[in-house]
């Protein structure tokens, strides 16, 4: 076995052992097309004997670059996160980069142990979906030129681009679309009322009943974890008693999955409008209306913003906002028991 | 704005300027807890106005690890492919590695390419979910001390650790379950015929039927791209016609998505069981029976094989089956019409 630290064969040697020209080897290491296969056999047994491996470090030390990019997420798992990830890999593999990706779980602590963990490794910039509240910590990196994009939610304390969805916006037009169909006492479950989303959600939830001239009763919002049980203890609240809510919108794709297994069969539940779309949303019994953003949008603009910065785009911060859709499918669209 | 070619401070100039130690400085730039606010932003305030960044490069040069590894996947925006990334993620973090994904898109080409170029990037080591049919141009990377672990699909062409899900095990426990519930003539949709999974689904669909002494006609058995179009056109074929199929086995996630849309309504279409679970498969009408994968075990599996291989583990290449689990919930369990 070659050690990784001996004298290492260089293209040339393999090359000179294969009888063949040096664009032929690159072309062979590369994995370009254009070489027989019996050549890339004859050079790739050149390669082995050799123990030859390409080695970019070298030439993208010499550019101050290491074409790699970072993207800092909530939770890779998530669907969301994942089509957004999708979307940065595939701008940034037209630009000739590679990505790292990490998931936070939502820790502040991690997410910047991360964020500085990638800065340490020189990668060229950074996508960031924050957990934190304060990201003065990346001023030394963006001060020494690594740009960093934020995405899903601004950042605070330092003044950077931000790729955002039409939150308050997409609430608006979801709790609207339930007003529309006779609701009165809507509830709101939403995630921690700190993660910016959640807050500009309930924002959109709050002027819609306002631009409606309904009160809001304050016990019709529930923010909070989205695990199970907490939604699961939310929804009772929200939904028995004297005077339960007819309708509900639950603000994110967790709790409103958490929120179809927990309450009562289809006939015997509130109306229901989730934001975000889910895979089989549309097969269900009734079929979800939802509020969907479009995540491959976020990490494209993400992204682009990114190799804009990378290209020496020196432009004031940006925010984008990408906008949300309502897709009415039946679940929100019954009007309320009529005797309440 | 610090130039990112100039001379570079060094922490003991960043513990010089702010009047404290060493380790302090070193707390915060690594993330690291025990120091106060207001020390914390002593150290901060030095470190932007030097212009300090952290840089592992030269320490791990001088490892001669990168502490990075990378994870090529099919696409990770696919459920199962992110809940593996998360997995893999995780094992990594407690190595204190990072981890570079890329989807293949489950083209051979640029699986080699995205390989190579996380290679040429010195990765410590490559976790694939195999794309091509031949990965001997890999055999210089593992030859200099690079291992590679497969993952849901084994390696051509070099011996490697494969980490793979009991995919004729779970076809053949799917399929004895729909025999058992009196079905007999049982249509097969499947993925490209070349690609391993679907390979041993298949052989374990014919286990099943063998098993049961049942024959197999091989006009129930469809094969081909997971495309919407080709599904439907297979299911069309598979459910009509004089002697329809009375059951359905939809080999993976995409498949039986893509069923699940073009299906008739419950109650005129056979009985359906899908390879893969589906996020919200149990509050679909009826609810979804599945062979459930473990992508988060597989993940796990992948990761552990890949880092004891990094701390020396020479034993010979090891293949590791994850078993899958039958989940019964109604959609696979109605007889067969009785009159067919």
């Amino acid at each position: 076995m070659t050690s990784r630290h001996g004298s290492r064969p260089t293209m040339n040697d393999v090359a000179a052992a294969a009888g063949v020209g040096l664009k032929t080897v690159s072309r062979v290491v590369n994995g370009e097309s254009g070489v027989s296969p019996a050549m890339a056999a004859r050079v790739n047994a050149a390669i082995a004997e050799l123990g030859f491996r390409r080695n970019d470090s070298a030439r993208l030390l010499r550019t101050g670059r290491t074409a790699s990019i970072a993207l800092l997420l909530e939770d890779i798992a998530d669907p969301f996160s994942s089509a957004l990830t999708r979307a940065v890999e595939d701008v940034a593999a037209a630009e000739g980069c590679l990505v790292f990706t990490g998931s936070s779980g939502e820790h502040p602590l991690r997410e910047r142990e991360l964020a500085l963990a990638f800065c340490a490794r020189r990668v060229d910039g950074l996508v960031v979906v924050p957990a934190g509240d304060d990201h003065s910590y990346l001023l030394p990196e963006t001060a020494s030129g690594t740009p960093v994009v934020f995405l899903d939610r601004p950042a605070t304390g330092i003044a950077a681009d931000a790729i955002l969805s039409d939150n308050a916006g997409g609430a608006r037009a979801g709790v609207s679309h339930l007003i529309r169909h006779g609701h009165r006492r809507i509830g709101f479950v939403g995630d921690l009322p700190q993660i910016h989303t959640s807050a500009e959600r309930l924002r959109g939830y709050r002027e819609a009943m306002a631009a409606a001239g309904l009160p809001v009763d304050e016990r019709w919002i529930a923010c909070g974890p989205t695990d199970r049980a907490r939604v699961g203890e939310a929804l009772t609240r929200l939904t028995t008693g004297p005077e339960p809510v007819t309708a509900l919108f639950t603000a994110n794709n967790r709790i409103t999955v958490a929120a179809l297994h927990q309450l009562p069969r289809p006939g015997e539940r509130p109306a229901l409008l989730g934001f975000d779309d889910l895979e089989l949303a549309d097969l269900l019994t009734p079929a979800l209306t939802v509020v969907a953003q479009d995540p491959a949008a976020l990490g494209t603009a993400a992204a682009r913003t990114l190799f804009e910065r990378l290209a020496g785009d020196r432009t004031p911060p940006r925010r984008i906002v990408i906008p949300t859709r309502l897709i009415a499918r039946g679940s929100a669209e019954s009007p309320p028991p009529a005797r309440r």
